[in-house]
């Protein structure tokens, strides 16, 4: 990946029987990487399998977006748990949706942890060791796309599973390069042109300006948008002809 | 096969977090076949992580025990469902399982439906297609574990998936080679010797003693002991120790 | 309840965690009874709370909407089960809903059974014994809300539990008159006027006119208006006004 | 309650589905108060009606042990949950054991969270409110039953909820009164004499001895009796026994 390639990958598959949440069909037409819901936060086999079926139709790469076991909370609330468990509880989200994507003709090319789980590896080394572990028991060259200088980053390169960073045009970081918490308020950016300006100095100069108007480096092969608020799809789309524009190539990290 | 070889299945990791169900530690060093639940009956995934490691240590063969998603009624509820959605969780866990087995040394050489779906089956043409094209589209080269003469050897043999029969020693058979219903009085036999003595006929005289006392051809390359009792440890290895003095080889079918 | 009143129920709180399905705040102004989803088939505690909450500042009645344990097919599955089990089921539901209900200053009024079970109670007996039971079990006063002439009615007039009869006034009905199976063409109607004017004729009339063009008698002391679909609101919106031009008073039947 | 009275309470039906876990027969023929499962951590809606249809024939005061929602772990992993739900949550499961125990002659007299949720609240305010309310929304009158000189201590006697307080004579306890780590070596104690002497010990002296062999304070209402080991019936009865001989009445507290 030269520096004028970015991915964008979106969370896809997170509805549970007949609820939905967001519109897959039109994020998928914009993004290069799909995470897509195993079933423990989001994610019936049949969605799993219908979206993974139009990720391979449209040549995006599927990432396993694994999660703690919690429908009802959507799997944004932490947990203490045996890594015992949570390793095999990663495994066994992982096989399910690489099973279901390679019966579709494709294959989990990464995997991206969720909501809570994502946040709780980048601070406890005791579950993102369960988690890389799970990565490492299944298939070793499966990189984890992460936030960077997290916990699960040191675990990771420890362990020789390959990580990928992220990061997140629509929200706002502070001058050391962490993100704002989604409570305080500003946290999260709505104005499409603001956000694709950013998403487009984040590939191209490596740099957003945090909320003290200082510039902080951000080494990203990967930026995030999310898919599901109303405004998500517009959003998504105006990073994607922003990065064209200036010259930038969208294309899976994979 | 020969004649004079036949394989022992039972169901196993058919625990849920905190709860377990019969002895597996003691059973897989009886049967030459383990039905692993895949998680929708039961098994959560460090149990069936567990249990395919032991399986694998032993060199017992790995079947997935796909199931209706039914965590209370234990998967022996018949459900009306859609046949896509159907493939879809039989696809799922097949995969989730498999995986697992894999990380763990081995692999899932068979599937056998579980309860209700197993029943289901055996009459619902419908039902059958789709846990077929589960096995279609995962890997057609996995043969299923059913009874004889059953709607999904029909749909099975035209979509090109093989099938494998199996006996019950400790059940009552009907003169046209059905299994006595559960709830019946009598159809549940509990004297070792005589359960034992049945195993032996079936694997070396393929008959069975119907409860008139006629005697019914069984066609078996299996024969399937239960485990969820006290005394179901107990029985499968009289079964076991039966069949080796009648000279009967006990090899996994795969 | 006079010839020209007539109750309004609509199926209400049917998200779970993140996921959201109808307007409820909407539809809450419109209807006259809220059957509450208990968290079977749908409906997390918080959304019951809320739910409950909302219905008793508006004065419009909640019954307790029960259902299968199926969160993954919405309960709209029919399921075998040991009517012990079913009988359970359905009162703890009953008792959720209306200790929250108390908790918010109101108490369920009514007993609506919800999707599968509702279609299956209408023809199995043993079933509808089940539900039946559940309500005598928690409150014997209280009314069951359910299609006229089925199995359900006959039960609970043996048991002496009041049923009340309901009718759909989007729903195309056969000369018999019954219901148009869901999946047929023609099933479902979608024009407001339409749909209106049905609604009246059933309130004032106690008429439909079935497919054939010919007229059935409908005897319904509720309308159940469906609050799932994007239109929804706007057609019980319609209902709603056209029953007030013509007169009739909108009134929970409890 | 005099001196010489005292209350035992154990967890009782906590099967789920086919799954059992503990004799709870024999441990209501023990006990004075029976903390029942509510189908978050344990125990379906049949086996909660079983239990207290069992715990009102024996005259066995009903307790509601609500916890997280969390069959996988048993409720036994702390979780992260917004206030608003996780009232909602005790709210709702209260209300489910509470009508089921009326519907069988009963009533739900007391509230005992389980588990992890038992441990957060005794040193979490945030999450001890949120379960404090739920009582305050239910009945304010049913009191807590806890561990002494815990965040939910001060919580409830600010919002006005009565708590009493408990004591386990199979635990070792430190020097400051606290229970020493249930994975700390010698955590535990299996002798059914010392166990018991330890309840005499607490019943009428109102003390135990620490591990550093320092006589420690216990104020305590009821004991707590383990009802999931294999040997825990016998210490149950070692206990009862050994109060009964020393005088000790044993009788419900509520």
């Amino acid at each position: 990946m030269t520096d004028m390639e970015i991915d964008l990958n979106a969370d896809l598959g997170e509805g549970f029987g007949i609820w939905r949440l967001g519109d897959d069909e039109a994020l998928l037409d914009v993004v290069t990487s799909a995470n897509v819901a195993c079933g423990f936060h989001a994610g019936d086999p049949v969605t799993i399998r219908r979206t993974c079926a139009a990720a391979v139709d449209r040549g995006v790469a599927i990432g396993a977006q694994v999660s703690y076991r919690d429908l009802a909370g959507f799997g944004r609330r932490e947990m203490e748990m045996d890594p015992e468990d949570l390793c095999a509880e990663v495994l066994y989200q992982l096989a399910a949706v690489d099973g279901i994507a390679r019966a579709m003709g494709g294959r989990v090319s990464y995997v991206k942890p969720h909501g809570a789980l994502y946040n709780r590896i980048c601070r406890d080394p005791e579950q993102a060791e369960a988690v890389v572990s799970a990565v490492l028991d299944y298939d070793q060259s499966l990189p984890l796309l992460t936030l960077p200088g997290s916990a699960v980053h040191e675990v990771a390169a420890r362990e020789g599973i390959t990580t990928v960073t992220e990061a997140f045009a629509d929200r706002a970081y502070t001058p050391s390069g962490a993100l704002v918490p989604r409570r305080s308020p500003g946290a999260v950016l709505h104005d499409p042109g603001a956000v694709a300006a950013r998403a487009v100095r984040m590939a191209t100069g490596h740099v957003v300006t945090a909320v003290d108007g200082s510039q902080v480096p951000v080494e990203a092969r990967s930026i995030c948008v999310h898919g599901d608020t109303p405004g998500s799809v517009r959003l998504a789309r105006a990073i994607r002809d922003s990065l064209a524009e200036a010259g930038v190539t969208l294309k899976a990290f994979t």
